[in-house]
Protein backbone atom coordinates (compact mmCIF):
# COMPACT_ATOMS: atom_id res chain seq x y z
CA UNK A 1 0.00 0.00 0.00
CA UNK A 2 1.22 3.44 -1.34
CA UNK A 3 2.08 5.53 2.28
CA UNK A 4 1.73 8.83 0.88
CA UNK A 5 -2.54 8.68 0.04
CA UNK A 6 -2.88 4.87 1.22
CA UNK A 7 -4.32 3.87 -2.06
CA UNK A 8 -3.15 0.19 -3.55
CA UNK A 9 -1.48 1.01 -6.36
CA UNK A 10 -0.69 2.99 -9.50
CA UNK A 11 -3.86 2.99 -11.09
CA UNK A 12 -4.02 6.40 -13.07
CA UNK A 13 -0.95 7.23 -15.04
CA UNK A 14 0.71 10.12 -12.70
CA UNK A 15 2.82 12.90 -13.62
CA UNK A 16 4.90 14.10 -10.59
CA UNK A 17 6.67 17.63 -11.89
CA UNK A 18 9.97 18.46 -11.52
CA UNK A 19 9.89 22.13 -11.69
CA UNK A 20 13.48 22.78 -12.36
CA UNK A 21 14.22 26.85 -12.65
CA UNK A 22 11.27 27.65 -10.79
CA UNK A 23 12.31 26.10 -8.26
CA UNK A 24 15.82 27.95 -8.23
CA UNK A 25 13.76 31.63 -8.88
CA UNK A 26 11.28 30.31 -5.84
CA UNK A 27 14.50 29.44 -3.30
CA UNK A 28 15.81 32.68 -3.67
CA UNK A 29 12.44 34.64 -3.37
CA UNK A 30 12.18 32.53 -0.01
CA UNK A 31 15.61 32.85 1.35
CA UNK A 32 14.86 36.79 1.04
CA UNK A 33 11.36 36.26 2.80
CA UNK A 34 13.08 33.79 5.10
CA UNK A 35 15.19 36.46 5.88
CA UNK A 36 12.71 39.38 6.82
CA UNK A 37 10.85 37.18 8.75
CA UNK A 38 13.84 36.70 11.04
CA UNK A 39 13.87 40.58 11.71
CA UNK A 40 9.85 40.51 12.01
CA UNK A 41 10.49 37.61 14.92
CA UNK A 42 12.87 39.46 16.57
CA UNK A 43 10.84 42.64 16.70
CA UNK A 44 8.16 40.74 18.30
CA UNK A 45 10.21 38.67 20.77
CA UNK A 46 11.59 42.33 21.78
CA UNK A 47 8.09 43.61 22.53
CA UNK A 48 6.42 40.15 24.32
CA UNK A 49 4.30 40.32 21.36
CA UNK A 50 2.74 36.75 20.39
CA UNK A 51 1.96 36.16 16.69
CA UNK A 52 0.04 34.03 15.24
CA UNK A 53 -0.11 32.96 11.42
CA UNK A 54 -3.50 31.46 10.42
CA UNK A 55 -4.51 29.95 7.29
CA UNK A 56 -6.86 28.11 5.17
CA UNK A 57 -8.89 27.99 2.12
CA UNK A 58 -11.34 30.31 1.47
CA UNK A 59 -14.11 30.22 3.47
CA UNK A 60 -13.13 27.42 6.25
CA UNK A 61 -14.13 30.48 8.95
CA UNK A 62 -11.07 32.30 9.57
CA UNK A 63 -12.48 35.39 9.98
CA UNK A 64 -15.87 34.19 11.83
CA UNK A 65 -12.91 32.37 14.31
CA UNK A 66 -11.01 35.58 15.03
CA UNK A 67 -14.69 37.95 15.34
CA UNK A 68 -15.78 35.56 17.99
CA UNK A 69 -12.01 35.05 19.52
CA UNK A 70 -11.22 38.95 19.95
CA UNK A 71 -15.18 39.42 20.86
CA UNK A 72 -14.50 36.95 23.74
CA UNK A 73 -10.52 38.05 24.91
CA UNK A 74 -10.70 41.64 24.16
CA UNK A 75 -11.86 42.59 27.30
CA UNK A 76 -8.98 40.51 28.78
CA UNK A 77 -5.66 40.78 26.46
CA UNK A 78 -5.16 43.80 23.83
CA UNK A 79 -5.62 42.13 20.30
CA UNK A 80 -4.48 43.33 16.57
CA UNK A 81 -5.20 41.82 13.27
CA UNK A 82 -3.31 41.82 10.08
CA UNK A 83 -6.17 41.19 7.37
CA UNK A 84 -4.69 39.58 4.23
CA UNK A 85 -7.25 39.72 1.35
CA UNK A 86 -6.55 40.25 -2.66
CA UNK A 87 -9.32 42.80 -2.74
CA UNK A 88 -12.14 44.45 -0.49
CA UNK A 89 -11.88 45.91 3.10
CA UNK A 90 -14.34 43.51 4.58
CA UNK A 91 -13.00 41.31 6.66
CA UNK A 92 -11.42 44.27 8.22
CA UNK A 93 -14.38 46.21 9.28
CA UNK A 94 -15.67 42.82 10.52
CA UNK A 95 -12.63 42.75 12.94
CA UNK A 96 -12.85 46.51 13.48
CA UNK A 97 -16.24 46.54 15.14
CA UNK A 98 -15.29 42.97 17.05
CA UNK A 99 -13.11 45.05 18.79
CA UNK A 100 -9.54 44.92 17.33
CA UNK A 101 -7.01 47.09 15.92
CA UNK A 102 -6.85 46.35 12.49
CA UNK A 103 -4.56 46.58 9.27
CA UNK A 104 -6.04 45.77 5.89
CA UNK A 105 -3.44 44.22 3.34
CA UNK A 106 -4.98 43.90 -0.33
CA UNK A 107 -2.48 41.47 -2.65
CA UNK A 108 -4.04 42.66 -5.39
CA UNK A 109 -3.39 39.27 -7.81
CA UNK A 110 -1.02 37.85 -5.05
CA UNK A 111 -1.73 34.58 -3.69
CA UNK A 112 -0.29 34.79 -0.12
CA UNK A 113 1.07 37.41 2.30
CA UNK A 114 4.97 37.45 2.90
CA UNK A 115 7.56 38.86 5.71
CA UNK A 116 8.04 42.08 3.73
CA UNK A 117 4.00 42.97 3.96
CA UNK A 118 3.77 42.33 7.04
CA UNK A 119 6.35 44.50 8.29
CA UNK A 120 5.02 47.55 6.43
CA UNK A 121 1.55 46.17 7.99
CA UNK A 122 2.96 46.37 11.77
CA UNK A 123 3.98 49.96 11.16
CA UNK A 124 0.58 50.95 10.42
CA UNK A 125 -0.50 48.59 13.07
CA UNK A 126 1.87 49.61 15.91
CA UNK A 127 0.67 46.69 18.49
CA UNK A 128 1.19 47.63 22.18
CA UNK A 129 3.92 45.69 23.91
CA UNK A 130 2.70 42.47 25.01
CA UNK A 131 -0.27 41.90 22.87
CA UNK A 132 -1.49 39.27 20.52
CA UNK A 133 -1.22 39.62 16.32
CA UNK A 134 -3.15 37.57 14.75
CA UNK A 135 -1.89 37.34 10.46
CA UNK A 136 -4.85 36.51 8.62
CA UNK A 137 -3.99 35.00 5.66
CA UNK A 138 -5.04 35.39 2.70
CA UNK A 139 -7.65 32.27 1.95
CA UNK A 140 -5.35 29.23 0.22
CA UNK A 141 -4.21 26.15 1.32
CA UNK A 142 -1.09 26.19 -0.61
CA UNK A 143 0.99 29.29 -1.38
CA UNK A 144 1.00 30.69 2.41
CA UNK A 145 2.36 27.69 3.49
CA UNK A 146 5.99 28.18 2.14
CA UNK A 147 5.93 32.04 3.04
CA UNK A 148 7.59 32.50 6.77
CA UNK A 149 5.90 35.26 8.49
CA UNK A 150 7.75 35.89 11.40
CA UNK A 151 5.08 34.03 13.41
CA UNK A 152 5.45 32.24 17.11
CA UNK A 153 2.96 29.56 15.72
CA UNK A 154 0.92 28.72 12.85
CA UNK A 155 -2.55 28.29 12.88
CA UNK A 156 -4.32 26.34 10.42
CA UNK A 157 -7.95 25.96 9.71
CA UNK A 158 -10.12 23.88 7.68
CA UNK A 159 -14.06 23.00 8.01
CA UNK A 160 -16.31 19.70 7.90
CA UNK A 161 -17.44 20.65 4.54
CA UNK A 162 -14.04 20.47 2.77
CA UNK A 163 -13.40 16.83 3.93
CA UNK A 164 -11.52 14.77 5.40
CA UNK A 165 -8.37 14.12 2.27
CA UNK A 166 -7.64 17.29 2.34
CA UNK A 167 -4.11 16.99 4.56
CA UNK A 168 -2.93 14.58 2.45
CA UNK A 169 -3.54 15.98 -0.88
CA UNK A 170 -2.27 19.63 0.69
CA UNK A 171 0.47 18.20 2.53
CA UNK A 172 2.77 21.53 3.04
CA UNK A 173 -0.08 23.35 5.18
CA UNK A 174 -0.30 20.48 7.31
CA UNK A 175 3.23 19.56 8.06
CA UNK A 176 3.91 22.85 9.21
CA UNK A 177 1.15 23.70 11.43
CA UNK A 178 1.56 24.09 15.36
CA UNK A 179 -2.47 23.73 15.76
CA UNK A 180 -5.31 22.73 12.78
CA UNK A 181 -8.54 24.15 13.96
CA UNK A 182 -11.40 21.93 12.52
CA UNK A 183 -14.20 24.36 12.29
CA UNK A 184 -17.68 23.97 11.68
CA UNK A 185 -18.66 20.87 13.46
CA UNK A 186 -21.83 22.19 13.85
CA UNK A 187 -22.43 20.87 10.33
CA UNK A 188 -21.28 17.60 10.96
CA UNK A 189 -24.98 16.10 10.61
CA UNK A 190 -25.20 17.04 7.35
CA UNK A 191 -21.62 16.54 6.09
CA UNK A 192 -20.14 13.02 5.40
CA UNK A 193 -16.45 13.75 7.37
CA UNK A 194 -14.40 11.60 9.63
CA UNK A 195 -12.96 13.46 11.91
CA UNK A 196 -10.67 10.66 13.38
CA UNK A 197 -9.20 10.00 9.33
CA UNK A 198 -8.91 13.55 8.99
CA UNK A 199 -6.80 14.01 12.05
CA UNK A 200 -5.01 10.54 11.60
CA UNK A 201 -3.94 12.22 8.09
CA UNK A 202 -3.08 15.56 9.33
CA UNK A 203 -0.81 13.58 12.30
CA UNK A 204 0.91 11.08 9.72
CA UNK A 205 2.45 14.76 8.08
CA UNK A 206 2.90 16.28 11.67
CA UNK A 207 3.40 14.22 14.11
CA UNK A 208 1.98 15.03 17.58
CA UNK A 209 -0.05 17.92 16.04
CA UNK A 210 -2.88 19.35 17.98
CA UNK A 211 -6.27 19.06 16.34
CA UNK A 212 -9.09 20.70 17.72
CA UNK A 213 -12.77 20.60 16.75
CA UNK A 214 -14.84 23.88 17.08
CA UNK A 215 -17.53 25.53 16.10
CA UNK A 216 -17.02 29.40 15.77
CA UNK A 217 -20.08 30.38 14.96
CA UNK A 218 -21.97 28.31 17.82
CA UNK A 219 -19.11 28.32 19.90
CA UNK A 220 -18.22 24.76 20.46
CA UNK A 221 -14.51 23.87 21.75
CA UNK A 222 -13.64 27.48 21.39
CA UNK A 223 -12.54 27.30 25.49
CA UNK A 224 -10.07 24.92 24.15
CA UNK A 225 -8.95 27.33 21.50
CA UNK A 226 -8.30 29.84 23.79
CA UNK A 227 -6.46 27.95 26.80
CA UNK A 228 -4.32 26.88 23.86
CA UNK A 229 -4.17 30.48 23.01
CA UNK A 230 -3.02 31.12 26.53
CA UNK A 231 -0.14 28.70 26.14
CA UNK A 232 1.09 30.08 22.50
CA UNK B 1 -19.98 53.85 -0.89
CA UNK B 2 -16.88 51.93 -2.84
CA UNK B 3 -17.99 50.45 -5.69
CA UNK B 4 -14.97 47.83 -4.91
CA UNK B 5 -16.77 45.99 -1.61
CA UNK B 6 -19.76 48.23 -0.59
CA UNK B 7 -18.18 49.43 2.46
CA UNK B 8 -19.31 52.86 3.58
CA UNK B 9 -15.83 54.19 3.55
CA UNK B 10 -11.83 53.49 4.83
CA UNK B 11 -12.78 52.92 8.51
CA UNK B 12 -9.17 50.55 8.97
CA UNK B 13 -6.03 50.98 7.43
CA UNK B 14 -5.32 49.54 4.12
CA UNK B 15 -2.30 48.94 2.36
CA UNK B 16 -2.37 47.85 -1.22
CA UNK B 17 1.06 46.34 -2.88
CA UNK B 18 2.64 47.55 -5.67
CA UNK B 19 4.52 44.55 -7.07
CA UNK B 20 7.25 45.85 -9.36
CA UNK B 21 9.80 43.07 -10.44
CA UNK B 22 7.24 40.43 -9.07
CA UNK B 23 4.84 41.64 -12.06
CA UNK B 24 7.64 42.08 -14.49
CA UNK B 25 8.78 38.05 -13.76
CA UNK B 26 5.10 37.10 -13.92
CA UNK B 27 4.52 38.55 -17.08
CA UNK B 28 7.01 36.66 -18.63
CA UNK B 29 5.80 33.32 -17.37
CA UNK B 30 2.26 33.89 -18.09
CA UNK B 31 3.02 35.15 -21.74
CA UNK B 32 5.38 32.04 -22.20
CA UNK B 33 2.85 30.23 -21.08
CA UNK B 34 -0.23 31.63 -23.01
CA UNK B 35 1.74 30.42 -26.14
CA UNK B 36 1.56 27.00 -24.83
CA UNK B 37 -2.01 27.50 -24.00
CA UNK B 38 -2.91 28.56 -27.36
CA UNK B 39 -1.25 25.39 -28.78
CA UNK B 40 -3.32 23.60 -26.80
CA UNK B 41 -6.24 24.99 -28.15
CA UNK B 42 -5.67 24.40 -31.43
CA UNK B 43 -4.62 20.85 -30.33
CA UNK B 44 -8.23 20.02 -29.19
CA UNK B 45 -9.91 22.37 -31.77
CA UNK B 46 -8.49 19.74 -34.33
CA UNK B 47 -9.99 16.91 -32.63
CA UNK B 48 -13.75 18.31 -31.95
CA UNK B 49 -12.46 18.68 -28.20
CA UNK B 50 -14.41 20.45 -25.46
CA UNK B 51 -12.04 21.51 -22.83
CA UNK B 52 -13.06 22.11 -19.69
CA UNK B 53 -10.86 24.18 -17.14
CA UNK B 54 -12.41 22.97 -13.48
CA UNK B 55 -11.62 25.54 -10.81
CA UNK B 56 -12.28 26.39 -7.17
CA UNK B 57 -11.27 26.14 -3.08
CA UNK B 58 -10.28 22.98 -2.11
CA UNK B 59 -13.63 20.69 -0.99
CA UNK B 60 -15.86 23.11 -2.99
CA UNK B 61 -16.90 19.39 -4.42
CA UNK B 62 -15.23 19.43 -7.59
CA UNK B 63 -14.19 15.72 -8.05
CA UNK B 64 -17.92 14.69 -6.42
CA UNK B 65 -19.43 17.09 -9.14
CA UNK B 66 -17.06 15.37 -11.75
CA UNK B 67 -18.11 11.70 -10.38
CA UNK B 68 -21.61 12.41 -10.61
CA UNK B 69 -21.04 13.89 -14.16
CA UNK B 70 -18.86 11.10 -15.73
CA UNK B 71 -21.45 8.82 -14.13
CA UNK B 72 -24.41 10.39 -15.70
CA UNK B 73 -23.10 11.29 -18.95
CA UNK B 74 -20.16 9.05 -19.58
CA UNK B 75 -22.57 5.95 -21.48
CA UNK B 76 -23.69 9.13 -24.17
CA UNK B 77 -19.90 10.65 -24.56
CA UNK B 78 -17.02 10.04 -23.81
CA UNK B 79 -15.48 11.92 -20.74
CA UNK B 80 -11.66 12.06 -19.75
CA UNK B 81 -9.89 13.76 -16.54
CA UNK B 82 -6.65 15.85 -16.05
CA UNK B 83 -6.59 15.50 -12.28
CA UNK B 84 -4.30 18.11 -10.64
CA UNK B 85 -3.67 17.91 -6.92
CA UNK B 86 -0.24 18.91 -4.80
CA UNK B 87 -0.48 15.19 -3.76
CA UNK B 88 -2.16 11.52 -4.14
CA UNK B 89 -3.82 9.85 -6.58
CA UNK B 90 -7.17 9.79 -4.60
CA UNK B 91 -9.03 11.60 -7.19
CA UNK B 92 -7.74 10.24 -10.37
CA UNK B 93 -9.01 6.94 -8.37
CA UNK B 94 -12.48 8.19 -8.24
CA UNK B 95 -12.54 9.45 -11.44
CA UNK B 96 -11.20 6.36 -12.88
CA UNK B 97 -14.07 4.25 -10.61
CA UNK B 98 -16.72 6.42 -12.29
CA UNK B 99 -15.96 5.55 -15.53
CA UNK B 100 -13.72 8.13 -16.88
CA UNK B 101 -10.16 8.02 -18.52
CA UNK B 102 -7.83 9.84 -15.77
CA UNK B 103 -4.52 11.01 -15.56
CA UNK B 104 -2.93 12.40 -12.42
CA UNK B 105 -0.38 15.23 -12.30
CA UNK B 106 0.86 16.39 -8.71
CA UNK B 107 2.27 19.68 -8.82
CA UNK B 108 4.17 19.14 -5.69
CA UNK B 109 4.83 22.56 -3.80
CA UNK B 110 3.16 23.84 -7.04
CA UNK B 111 0.06 25.59 -6.18
CA UNK B 112 -2.03 25.67 -9.98
CA UNK B 113 -1.83 23.63 -13.49
CA UNK B 114 0.01 25.46 -16.56
CA UNK B 115 -0.24 24.85 -19.66
CA UNK B 116 2.65 22.79 -19.75
CA UNK B 117 1.49 20.37 -17.45
CA UNK B 118 -1.87 19.81 -19.65
CA UNK B 119 -0.57 19.26 -22.93
CA UNK B 120 2.15 16.60 -20.78
CA UNK B 121 -0.79 15.08 -19.70
CA UNK B 122 -2.60 15.04 -22.76
CA UNK B 123 0.04 13.08 -24.32
CA UNK B 124 -0.90 10.36 -21.77
CA UNK B 125 -4.37 10.39 -21.91
CA UNK B 126 -5.10 10.35 -25.84
CA UNK B 127 -8.53 11.71 -25.39
CA UNK B 128 -10.72 10.57 -28.69
CA UNK B 129 -12.04 13.33 -31.16
CA UNK B 130 -15.15 14.66 -30.44
CA UNK B 131 -14.89 13.66 -26.47
CA UNK B 132 -14.93 16.16 -23.54
CA UNK B 133 -12.22 16.79 -21.13
CA UNK B 134 -12.31 18.19 -17.89
CA UNK B 135 -9.35 19.46 -16.54
CA UNK B 136 -9.73 19.52 -12.72
CA UNK B 137 -7.04 21.87 -11.17
CA UNK B 138 -5.68 22.62 -8.19
CA UNK B 139 -7.65 23.10 -5.50
CA UNK B 140 -6.99 26.83 -5.28
CA UNK B 141 -9.30 29.94 -5.61
CA UNK B 142 -6.20 32.02 -6.85
CA UNK B 143 -3.40 31.09 -8.43
CA UNK B 144 -5.34 29.06 -10.96
CA UNK B 145 -7.05 32.16 -12.69
CA UNK B 146 -3.93 33.99 -14.45
CA UNK B 147 -3.06 30.79 -16.32
CA UNK B 148 -5.07 29.88 -19.44
CA UNK B 149 -4.68 25.97 -20.21
CA UNK B 150 -6.40 26.33 -23.88
CA UNK B 151 -9.69 25.46 -22.32
CA UNK B 152 -12.63 26.05 -24.17
CA UNK B 153 -14.38 27.54 -21.16
CA UNK B 154 -14.00 27.70 -17.12
CA UNK B 155 -16.23 26.33 -14.92
CA UNK B 156 -15.38 27.85 -11.28
CA UNK B 157 -16.97 26.17 -8.24
CA UNK B 158 -17.89 27.48 -4.94
CA UNK B 159 -19.87 25.88 -2.12
CA UNK B 160 -23.11 27.94 0.00
CA UNK B 161 -20.52 26.71 3.45
CA UNK B 162 -17.53 29.12 1.82
CA UNK B 163 -19.66 32.77 2.13
CA UNK B 164 -21.71 35.18 0.02
CA UNK B 165 -18.61 37.55 -0.37
CA UNK B 166 -16.01 35.19 -1.71
CA UNK B 167 -16.35 36.74 -5.64
CA UNK B 168 -15.43 39.99 -4.42
CA UNK B 169 -12.39 39.11 -2.15
CA UNK B 170 -10.99 36.63 -4.90
CA UNK B 171 -12.32 38.85 -8.01
CA UNK B 172 -9.47 37.47 -10.62
CA UNK B 173 -10.98 34.02 -10.55
CA UNK B 174 -14.67 34.70 -10.86
CA UNK B 175 -14.02 37.78 -13.77
CA UNK B 176 -12.34 34.83 -15.88
CA UNK B 177 -15.85 32.90 -15.31
CA UNK B 178 -17.59 31.25 -18.01
CA UNK B 179 -20.16 29.49 -15.73
CA UNK B 180 -20.63 29.55 -11.78
CA UNK B 181 -21.58 26.38 -10.07
CA UNK B 182 -23.10 27.13 -6.56
CA UNK B 183 -22.48 24.05 -4.87
CA UNK B 184 -23.74 21.77 -2.02
CA UNK B 185 -27.29 23.92 -1.86
CA UNK B 186 -28.09 21.02 0.32
CA UNK B 187 -26.52 22.46 3.06
CA UNK B 188 -28.62 25.97 2.84
CA UNK B 189 -31.29 25.42 5.69
CA UNK B 190 -27.53 24.95 7.96
CA UNK B 191 -25.81 28.07 6.96
CA UNK B 192 -25.70 31.65 6.68
CA UNK B 193 -25.75 32.30 2.62
CA UNK B 194 -27.39 35.01 0.55
CA UNK B 195 -27.14 33.30 -3.14
CA UNK B 196 -28.80 36.47 -4.43
CA UNK B 197 -26.14 38.70 -2.88
CA UNK B 198 -22.98 36.08 -4.54
CA UNK B 199 -25.00 36.14 -7.90
CA UNK B 200 -24.78 40.07 -7.23
CA UNK B 201 -20.99 39.99 -6.30
CA UNK B 202 -20.38 37.71 -8.98
CA UNK B 203 -22.51 39.51 -12.01
CA UNK B 204 -20.72 42.71 -10.98
CA UNK B 205 -17.29 41.40 -11.78
CA UNK B 206 -18.58 39.22 -14.66
CA UNK B 207 -21.61 40.45 -16.20
CA UNK B 208 -24.11 38.48 -17.73
CA UNK B 209 -22.45 35.40 -15.86
CA UNK B 210 -24.27 31.94 -15.26
CA UNK B 211 -25.33 30.97 -12.02
CA UNK B 212 -26.32 27.41 -11.21
CA UNK B 213 -27.46 26.90 -8.36
CA UNK B 214 -26.27 22.35 -7.29
CA UNK B 215 -25.58 20.05 -5.29
CA UNK B 216 -23.75 17.27 -6.26
CA UNK B 217 -24.06 14.37 -3.67
CA UNK B 218 -27.89 15.33 -3.81
CA UNK B 219 -28.75 16.03 -7.32
CA UNK B 220 -30.12 19.27 -7.39
CA UNK B 221 -29.83 21.85 -10.66
CA UNK B 222 -27.67 18.67 -12.62
CA UNK B 223 -30.23 18.84 -15.37
CA UNK B 224 -29.21 22.35 -15.69
CA UNK B 225 -25.66 21.63 -15.80
CA UNK B 226 -25.64 18.75 -18.62
CA UNK B 227 -27.69 21.27 -20.92
CA UNK B 228 -24.57 24.10 -20.25
CA UNK B 229 -22.09 21.28 -21.05
CA UNK B 230 -24.18 20.45 -24.18
CA UNK B 231 -23.74 23.91 -25.57
CA UNK B 232 -20.46 24.27 -24.62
Amino acid sequence: MCETCGCDGEDAPRITLDHGRTVTLEQKVLARNDDLAGLNRTWFAERGIVALNVMSSPGSGKTTLLERTVADLGPERPISVIEGDQETLLDARRLTAAGARTVQVNTGAGCHLDAAMVAGALTALAPPDGSTVFIENVGNLVCPALFDLGERARVVLMSVTEGADKPLKYPHMFRGADVLLVNKVDLLPHVDFDIDACTTAARRLCPGLEVLPVSATRGDGLKTWYDWLTDA
